[in-house]
């Protein structure tokens, strides 16, 4: 057997603990299985003065995670600090720039700066992994870039935020009120430390860009993800799809053919036989279709301790096997600029939800904004009168264009009788 | 780039087509994912004299398998002949022999020499790979044995069948009888060469074996699965299965705790909400279970020339990227003689169908022989009379043991009330 591989681990909430968890309790298991030993002999975080519940006294500590990968005895850096920029960002070029491997669960990094850290791994000879950066409980970046690499995929789609499907589950579940489940997840710590992460689907959106690479070959592009969250979402929009036969779910969805490249993470209606739509509450899923195989399926969980130390460590037993592969499984000089499709490109049919005035002419109103928008509606669903005079006017349109719905929402929005600015959902078959 | 790595292809079925149009089509997406070109120079079948439908000419053509690992111009032997001993097992240990790197689809091989074939790969330092082995569009052996590395597994579960999914699915859906849909499925060209393999459920239990290995790192040990096929199912089973809120599967199980092992293949109820229980016709699905990723679900295609075939060139693309490891993920000379657990150890509920004499008294023989065993019901379902003077009984029972449940119902099949041999079927909370 070789020499064991000396690991330093930078950050240690959760994510770290956990890793320092499993690299010692399956010290034995994963020698076998890694070929070598893993030890862990440096940790690093600013504040030593915490009981993590953990005994970190075995391992030397340093203060500053980004001279980690100047020390003898660190072979490759566990990157758990976050944020796309500042130290974790200088920690990884150091790293990679020492010629040592980098193992990091940090999407947001990953996502702005995939396509230069694959860089600067390859000119260095080392690995970058970040298989913990997405679905940390399901190895979906190994299956898309070595299981399913005899592939050509198209598209893969999935559930990349579980904070967000728990809120949705539990609104239909339930019969809460957004506002009510804002204040119970963030009660239950279950936000990121800055919730728009979370809500507005800037999480999930890290996660798409990473797969994008991984499956297509493609540089990294945030910056052309489109991007929107749950925060409009509300219990009659849940109730109003399970009538119409089917579910809410904020999935992300990258597509490829010829060059071209659609990212997009929003608020989806699907069908809700569709397996992903039975993914509930924490779990993540995924979807990957390509022309040998078809259409796989992956479930587990998204977050947590447990699954993203274990991605981590997973990773760490590859490096230790001698798989120092390239980071988006094609050299790094080979990844593609790819054109991005804008959203507004979308073809497809959309669930409309309006708040009027129970008064008469309004949907003669809202006909005539859609007919001028060249949008035509397949079903007008309800029109229920509340107490203060309003009413709401729920509709499915025939399949469109993004831009005819756009036009038409503002052509309606600019009607006295239309209370409140139109909310849309689009509707995906998938 | 190095250079090209050099296959020769064994079987030229469905799969061995496959492999050819994959390496064909995706000649230079290969080459970018694996860092260096796979070329086919060498293929062999027993007839020379077929159309493929695919231009064979290019390669050299050899009749006798066991010969290919002499050739300079082989790398690497790809074994798609299948059985599990024969040509097929010569040319593996041959190519082993002669430190050549072997892939293979051939569960039945795997499955009764696994261990073998893993040890002799290890003393010539070359890889035994065979993902296409197990649900060819899953990349399943990579998903436990790489991607959840870092856990301790403790349980493994799946459909591992398609053909006998894809009865079992079309029975419920169309109500067909289990003659009805065998025939229609033997029409479609869908049943194994030896229709037994899947029927009586041998296939999923070669899979299950294999899994078996991968997972806990034990030696393989297909004599002890216990197995059981689909013949006895019939369409009333399915439908009290629904009024029950369950559904009907063949499941291969296998659990490992301790040192003891405990796998098997049978027909389930399950609850219909479970996700694997949504999994319907040709499809593959499996569970894995591991202490730090909690639980994954993993769901595609199981055969077929696209699904499998990408599965045996994702095994090549790992190879020419130098991962050699170990067959099971461990050392061969690692693997555990585990200490296997026989079904008799079962406990859990049973449904349970009889066929009786429309008669008084039959009741109260069928509970005197459950309650001699010590079986309690939960549920006596139904009992529909029939024309022939006959009639049904259906019943749960609450948990018992496999030893009581069947002495209950030998007892049961010793009264004259009682027409055909009671039929049971397992009751499954996964």
């Amino acid at each position: 057997m070789s020499s064991p591989l000396k690991i330093a681990v930078a950050g240690l909430g959760n994510v770290g603990v956990g890793v320092v968890k499993i690299l010692e309790q399956h010290k034995k298991l994963i020698a076998d299985r890694a070929g070598r030993e893993i030890v862990i002999t440096t940790v690093c975080a600013r504040n030593h003065n915490v009981d993590r519940g953990v005994d970190l006294s075995p391992y030397n500590w340093v203060g500053d995670a980004r001279i980690l990968p100047d020390r003898d005895d660190v072979d490759i850096v566990v990157e758990l600090i976050g944020g796309e920029d500042g130290v974790a960002f200088e920690t990884a070029k150091n790293t990679l720039n020492q010629s040592k491997s980098l193992v990091t669960a940090n999407k947001a990094m990953i996502a702005h700066h995939g396509t230069e850290l694959a860089d600067l791994a390859q000119n260095n000879d080392v690995a970058l992994r970040f298989e913990a950066a997405v679905a940390g409980g399901i190895p979906i970046i190994k299956a898309i870039g070595e299981g399913l690499a005899a592939n050509e995929l198209s598209l893969v789609y999935g559930i990349m935020n579980g904070t967000t499907n728990y809120m949705l589950s539990q609104m239909e579940a339930r019969g809460l009120s957004y506002d009510e489940i804002l204040a119970e997840t963030e009660e239950l710590g279950y936000l990121e430390a800055d919730p728009s992460l979370d809500l507005d689907g800037i999480d999930a959106a890290h996660k798409l860009a990473i797969l994008s690479s991984v499956a297509f070959g493609t540089k990294t592009d945030f910056d052309n993800v489109y991007i929107e969250g749950i925060r409009k979402i509300e219990t009659v929009d849940i109730e109003h799809g399970r009538e119409l036969g089917y579910r809410i779910k904020l999935l992300g969805i990258t597509k490829y053919e010829n060059g071209n490249l659609s990212q997009r993470v929003h608020p989806v209606m699907i069908d809700r036989d569709l397996p992903i739509a039975g993914v509930m509450d924490g779990f993540n899923a995924l979807v990957v279709d390509g022309d040998y195989i078809d259409r796989t399926f992956y479930q587990g969980r998204g977050a947590g301790e447990g699954p993203t130390a274990s991605a981590v460590v997973a990773d760490l037993i590859d490096i230790a096997r001698g798989h120092n592969g390239p980071a988006f499984f094609k050299p790094a000089s080979k990844l593609v600029a790819a054109n991005p499709i804008s959203i507004n490109q979308r073809k497809g049919a959309y669930y409309v939800r309006l708040q009027v005035k129970d008064e008469a002419g309004v949907i003669a109103d809202i006909t005539s904004g859609l007919k001028q928008a060249n949008v035509s509606v397949e079903t007008m669903l309800q029109k229920g009168s509340e107490q203060d005079g309003t009413a709401y006017v729920v509709l499915i349109t025939h399949e469109t264009s993004e831009t005819a719905m756009k036009d038409a929402l503002n052509r309606i929005n600019e009607f006295s009788s239309v209370i409140e600015t139109p909310m849309s959902i689009r509707i995906e078959k998938l």
